[in-house]
């Protein structure tokens, strides 16, 4: 493995509980944070610690976020506070023969460090697309795009994916030898974040249906 | 609408990024605890602001975690450091004519304040059970109990539900006037989270299937 797509522990990202579910694969990382449509962001303001849900995306190393100029968290963030950024998919309920061996499946990432503001207004727009390519591929070509009112009035920020902790639990029930044989039901009761069927409004006329929303429902 | 049931806002729980979603109903923030399997802590220990996802679950006006006692978090937390607790559940992509009025569905949280460590093991095997009862209803009356060993190794904390940011967004999407005819489709991609076919494991024998198994998916 070599540096440009694993990730190196530092003191704050190894990880001391269920160290053999640390994973270390930036592709792993990556799968998290574009699977999530929404991160928490862990800052200190003032005496106050937040954290606070905000949609996400990804371009290459960097985690994006976008909000109003006057937000607290974007001003908070634009000045350079510490960040923690946590993501979490479930992916099931791991019941065990023993009450104290349950436990979940589940794909976590907390992204440390600083964001940055993107400054360029064409910088910006590129970033927004990329957001709306998670949202709906091929939608930027579709929907009116942003005026400058519009985009001076939005602040994007990102963050550098290279230090984070990510932790994968994928495991069918544990149990102490003791415990294999108690009549008591073990498993996994799967959870998973599915589509339901798209609601139409103020679509009259011919505005096409597009294949992302056609294709949607599971 | 008496304090019982409704959230008094203070500087830190004022939402002033699109104030007309704030919810003050304490009924909506026991839903949002009480269907997302996890949750999100924002707490700062020594230089670091962390923002660790655990399991959680609610009894009456309190959140619940446990952990072992070794844990950063957990020896953090039952230090009285102050702390925010997020949860979001998104229930879909509002995708609207303009690029910038695209917007999500979701139920958020932020909880805040300081957790306090559940001393008595009575208490704690209690509050483990309120645990068990969200998982699987009916099934800590089959899976093996905690035994002193375990029980004296792992920590339960607590935080009162009473200092709390609750967000919902359930709309259609909203564009300007002057971009309604355009010829663009609008509308709500919906998002859930559904539950999968179990996973049987280690069932041999006379082990009965329980009902929350046998009716666990969708």
């Amino acid at each position: 493995m070599n540096e440009r797509i694993t990730l190196a522990p530092t003191a704050r990202t190894t990880i001391r509980r269920l160290p053999e579910l640390a994973n270390r694969d930036r592709s792993m990382l990556h799968e998290i944070v574009d699977e999530a449509y929404v991160c928490h962001i862990a800052f200190v303001a003032g005496d106050d610690t937040h954290c606070i849900p905000t949609a996400h995306w990804r371009k290459d190393d960097y985690l994006y976020i976008h909000g109003s100029n006057g937000s607290r968290m974007i001003k908070a963030l634009a000045a350079g506070t510490q960040a923690a950024v946590g993501m979490t998919l479930v992916d099931g309920l791991v019941l065990a023969k023993s009450a104290f061996s349950h436990s979940m499946n589940y794909r976590s990432a907390v992204v440390y460090g600083v964001f940055e503001p993107v400054q360029d207004n064409a910088d910006k727009l590129a970033a927004l697309d990329t957001f709306m390519d998670k949202i709906a591929k091929g939608r930027k070509h579709e929907a009116r795009p942003g005026n400058d009112k519009e985009i001076n009035a939005t602040s994007v920020l990102r963050i550098a994916l290279t230090e984070a902790a990510v932790k994968v639990s994928a495991s069918l029930p544990s149990d102490k030898e003791e415990d294999l044989g108690l009549p008591v039901w073990a498993g996994v009761l799967p959870l998973k974040t599915t589509r339901g069927i798209p609601i139409h409004f103020n679509c009259n006329g011919n505005v096409p249906v597009p294949d992302y929303v056609k294709n949607w429902a599971d």
